[in-house]
């Protein structure tokens, strides 16, 4: 029998399909040294009585206490961390009005990096509190400051993939903030790259570079040519914003005669390792492009209702096989919380299929078939996140990473409504996904260490 | 200089207007005996410093902390007491489907007073820390339950109004759960009605008894007759379902050749003292209607998501001079929260305004003008509930109830993002109503008495 570094033991619920949870009642998750789950055993296993007799009382073996549960920690597919420090805020304006009056000025000020350090630390603390255990992170152009968020991220625990911003268009983006030219972006996005791929050697739970185009609209050609060569010389992930609302659609289809998805590809930004926020407008030549490429959807339903116009069509998507996962957009989302989007893909969904203006007749108001179920939201917030970052996270599952949420629904302040001792786990599944509050969290391990 | 019985100092958010907020300060709120604010007094009014002077450091002073601050509590037009033991679960099926599923076999348990001890009791609870200080509750069609959920309420502090629910349809209810028959269903309300009467007597914040016939599909016209009748006889407050969805909507019009505005005037069950849950497919009759008589709308927006096939025209109808609050509609809205509906309805609202299918052009997608601002979410959780009610509620105001949530935006687990210390009052206000979770509400005043 094995030697394991840890070993927890009570129920813990993992997507099985986007449509399919998987509870794994009373079950032994075994830790190894890498911080792998290396083998789950159930009641009925062989070894289960001699595991637990092993393992009981020692130090590394972990009980839940009656009314917790595991699930798998969350995966945050987009989040602007310079922009935590409006969240709650600056919601007003559509997406282009919005950039230029709040958000650029904001993010300016991540040069000082007193300023970046105060934020950051609250955000990556604030993220695991919502157990969220990986992010995928726009950072701001300033190379160091983005660099102090890897670092961050990597000392607090969180597995985190982070960018270091390129915007680098004279007539798009303002004076005050924008890469002083084209070969400088590069040449910071070369430099941050190998800066955090030698912090990723020192970090257990990996620390990812990201090459990061803002959006088309900010970038100039040779930029986004550049960082598409920049991703393959250094097998990075790649991530940026992808017709996103009518106006950056349009935007792209004027510059370059076809969708976002089409001109991405033309620079090699399309990829396994690439993950595209919003995607509302994507039509099914471009989800199809998507699915061949391996590009994942970073899907932000909360955002989506302020800046985007339009609900993505995620059941439709799905059926078309690309990858989609849940990003709460800070700050355009105005939550840390992917149980919050979670509700939120849900609302979105069901309001797409029903439709919305009660004057039209029933028949012509909503688009059928668009409702995604509770299991899929919880699918998107794990294992889609897991697929869509081509990582194994994201699933209570053999060879995944130590990635996990424990929730108590009994903790006095925040007790869920539990009322028959016999309730099936299932329904008490439903229940932490729709009621649970960051009190209910009350332990985030990342890759078999404890981080929260 | 009057006496008071409490005397608050701080600063506090209140509506002025549906679209205004109005912050005070660094006021004194001075409550009076009857829990009322009797006076607010401002740095610059002459009595400041003596006032200050006369009750700094006495017990019934009460300084807020820095990064604290008073909201009015908040008013939750719509909750289904019963279903609190469901939520979170049971959101898979159509209305009518939900109700015969899940719902009608939930609240027979209600016979059994000790089940409903546990549950309401928690409810209250919980809805108190979620800083909702008057509810509009639905209990069930047992009288002994109805009147047990009105004294926990009395007991803990909280502001209610209670209905025995009347479903007396033999036809279209099951026979494990409604009234025996028509005149039991009469009967039974009037004796509920003369019990919370007593219960007010010794109740300081207040505890109404509410006409409830559940809706207009579940009760024969005699018990809408004799509803509106008892409603006229003791002037009571009178709740229901309105126009909800396509199929309950379709129902009335179909039984009645009107829609449920006018089949329900007909029974007299309009007014001012009335509050309609829903109200999604009023047409511009039924919403003058509604004007005329002085009859509310319960806005749930989370619940509409699941239930009710499309989005009410909140800022239409407000334009029509109908009152609105917000409702939860526990269990239907999954979760106990008013500020999680108040953000819902904000982003229900925008995707009426700007639709949801992206395979539409942008101008045939959604209503212009449709969105509603945070200032109205607001107005809809504090100051409309109180015009709904008829009540002086929902404000910080002179001769309104001293109903407050004192925000704690620093508590160290739940601290919100404000890192400029110069930030101003209105963003700070922003936050609030994005971000606070039931961490950030320290306190809870209900009529100038603490229950939290
Ligand atoms: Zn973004
Ligand atoms: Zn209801």
């Amino acid at each position: 029998m094995s030697n394991y570094t840890h070993i927890f033991h009570g129920t813990a619920f993992s997507s099985r399909a986007p449509k399919e949870v998987m509870i794994l009642e009373n079950h032994l998750f075994c830790v190894n040294t890498e911080g792998l789950i290396e083998k789950i055993i159930s009641p009925a296993d062989t070894d289960y009585q001699e595991l637990l007799e092993k393992y009981q009382g020692k130090d590394n073996f972990h009980r839940l206490e009656d009314g917790q549960y595991f699930l798998p920690g969350f995966i945050d597919l987009h989040v602007h961390a310079p922009q935590w420090a409006q969240s709650g805020t600056a919601l007003d304006l559509p997406l282009n009005e919005w950039l230029n009056t709040y958000t650029f000025p904001l993010e300016a000020k991540y040069s000082n990096l007193d300023f970046a350090k105060e934020v950051y630390e609250d955000l990556v603390n604030t993220l695991l509190a919502n157990g969220t255990t990986t992010a995928l992170y726009f950072a701001t152009i300033h190379k160091e400051a983005s660099l102090m968020l890897a670092e961050i991220c990597a000392k607090k625990g969180q597995r985190a993939l982070v960018g270091k911003v390129v915007m680098d268009d004279k007539e798009q983006n303002p004076d005050y903030y924008r890469d002083a030219d084209t070969e400088t972006a590069l040449a910071d996005t070369e430099a941050f790259i190998k800066d955090v791929q030698e912090l990723a050697k020192a970090t257990k739970q990996g620390v990812y570079p990201v090459v990061t185009p803002r959006f088309i609209p900010s970038c100039t050609d040779e930029a986004l040519k550049g960082l598409g060569e920049l991703a393959a010389k250094y097998d990075t992930h790649i991530q940026s914003h992808c017709s996103e609302s009518d106006w950056e659609h349009n935007y792209v289809k004027e510059r370059f005669g076809k969708n976002d998805a089409f001109a991405l590809h033309d620079f090699k930004l399309l990829g396994k390792k690439s993950v595209m926020a919003h995607c509302n407008f994507l039509d099914d030549n471009d989800v199809n492009l998507f699915a061949e490429t391996g590009t994942a959807i970073g899907h932000c339903p909360l955002s989506n209702a302020y800046f985007a116009n339009a609900v993505i069509p995620i059941s439709h998507f799905h059926s078309k096989g690309v990858d989609i996962g849940l990003g709460t957009d800070i700050s355009a989302g105005a939550t840390p919380s992917l149980y919050d989007n979670a509700k939120q893909a849900i609302v979105s969904s069901r309001m797409l299929e029903d439709g919305v203006d009660p004057a039209l007749p029933q028949e012509e108001r909503g688009v059928p078939k668009s409702r995604i179920s509770l299991n899929e939201a919880f699918y998107l917030a794990t294992a889609g996140g897991g697929e869509s970052l081509n990582l194994p996270i994201g699933r209570i599952e053999e060879n995944y990473a130590c990635d996990v949420q424990i929730i108590d629904t009994k903790v006095a302040s925040a007790k869920l409504p539990i009322f028959n001792v016999e309730e099936a786990l299932y329904d008490i599944f439903q229940r932490i996904m729709y009621l649970v509050k960051p009190e209910n969290i009350r332990a985030v391990w990342v890759q078999g260490e404890r981080v929260r």
